[in-house]
């Protein structure tokens, strides 16, 4: 049953954007606010000032609603760290290491913590915000168990188990496809696309990233974008989508790492565009509902006794 | 025996750079000019006139002397197409198709064509002035057969039987290094490295290419640059060489495809860095000298009953 009263402010706040949701204690948005205002790199007192003036006015309305915050703003850079938790981890372990904002104008702020994580070889991985929304993919699709993945400028894959983030990895595919595209000769014949030609290239793409064999093949598989185009065998608008497809595809392979299920969090944009590629490469994508941050939150907030 | 007579003009006209060399017909360099002019995109009668402002001396000094250009200044954007020569291809093949400028004041002024190749899977590639290289190599090395590798901005891994390149492939590896490093979060961390903080990161870059897996985990050992620099376990000075190093080592993997031996033709800094990347992974690259571009040309000259 849905309530329609307030029982928290849910922010995301990253590096390039804040995000507030007047929420239910069922999840439900109630209000939203927006601002193109990073985390990062403001100055002592700003963090506090910004968001009176983003939802000073839910604050007078309904005083005392607890506010809660994940990404960025957690960081080192934030407003106040709140230290990464290493994986495994569960809602017990993140709450428990969330922080709070000490004097502050506001109700109480707590900023959720980051995780990280090794890979095999040792080397240390990261997340900050995608722990809030895997927690609230948990809940929301009943899943406990499984591969989550958040795509994205860095794409994470976290694999649970129990309910528990037991390890992740993050692929940089958003960024890569972006300085590719942007500050290499590949883009220099890309048009833009129509849906067709869109998908077109996106489905070739995908199927280039399958045949792939040698990590270093990718550094030669992106060539093609350049190649297919000076020999008229791909059109200029479905170079991009090409790109594209070839790099989701080499993430999806190397992340799901033959599984063939997985749990994916995201826009509704995103999501279809995974969706895509997971039908091509045999990788089967449940979508989450879309306030899976705002689910998560709550969850940790009832973890802490705080809601 | 080297002569000191000029029997030549041999030119590298790239994108970037005009490199021209009075040469004798050994191939020993008596006087050089080079200037940052690219050859495409000049308007129709520019080349001309800027040829003569770099090499009119030569040109009346010693009158009659073949001017042989390889580069993109073959290309459809260049000064005169020759059109690419689709592999296996040695001499004869691209002696044949070198073009030659039409209507100049300068002596006879011929451009030599690029390759093209196709991959397994049918997709395309192409080298411009690289084929050149190439050959001068195989004369100077005396080798006929193996792996021939130009590192730089779109590395070349050509693979040559009985004198003639059988096919080749390109890697993206400098041109994606520079826009990880310039264009992503990468960079941010990254300080200028000393000798021993190169070497230290290129050697952990490459350690990690050797233990990538799979294609699509090359997106996620690249945002290592950035975690080991986050948790102070890679000095920021080593973090541009481990990026170096991990993009270095998985097209060298894959370049290579299991073979132990190559030849490497480049500047002594790039070849430097490859023979000791190969040394860490186990591919023995062997130089080649400085001046194979002037040597191939030569070659081809003489194929062409021009020298």
């Amino acid at each position: 049953m849905s309530s329609s009263s307030p029982a928290l402010v849910s922010v995301d706040w990253g590096t390039s954007a804040f995000r507030a949701r007047l929420a239910a204690a069922d999840g439900a948005i109630l209000e939203a606010v927006e601002a193109e205002v990073g985390a990062v790199g403001l100055a002592s007192g700003a963090h506090e000032a910004f968001v009176e003036t983003q939802i000073g006015d839910w604050m007078r309305r309904f005083p005392g609603l607890p506010i809660v915050m994940s990404g960025m703003v957690g960081s080192r850079q934030g407003w106040v760290e709140a230290p990464y938790v290493r994986c495994p981890a569960g809602a017990a372990e993140i709450a428990a290491a969330m922080a709070t904002v000490p004097a502050t104008r506001l109700a109480r702020v707590v900023v959720v913590p980051g995780l990280s994580a090794r890979d095999a070889r040792g080397a240390p991985d990261v997340m900050r915000g995608e722990e809030t929304q895997i927690l609230g993919a948990l809940g929301a699709t009943g899943h406990a168990d499984g591969l989550f993945v958040l795509p994205g400028t860095h794409s994470k894959w976290a694999r649970v188990e129990a309910g528990r983030i037991v390890d992740f990895a993050t692929f940089m595919t958003g960024e890569v496809f972006a300085a590719l595209k942007d500050h290499t000769l590949l883009g220099r014949l890309m048009a833009p696309a129509t849906d067709a030609s869109a998908a077109d290239g996106f489905a070739r793409g995908l199927a280039a990233s399958a045949a792939l064999e040698r990590p270093g093949d990718l550094l030669h598989a992106v060539f093609m974008t350049r190649t297919l185009g000076l020999f008229d065998e791909a059109p200029a608008n479905a170079l991009a989508d090409y790109l594209s497809g070839l790099l989701i595809g080499a993430e999806i392979l190397a992340g799901a790492q033959g599984a063939r299920e997985a749990v994916v969090v995201g826009s509704p944009a995103l999501t279809a565009r995974y969706r895509a590629a997971g039908e091509a490469l045999g990788v089967a994508f449940a979508p989450a509902p879309n306030n899976c941050a705002t689910l998560g939150q709550i969850a940790l907030l009832r973890q802490a006794g705080e809601l």
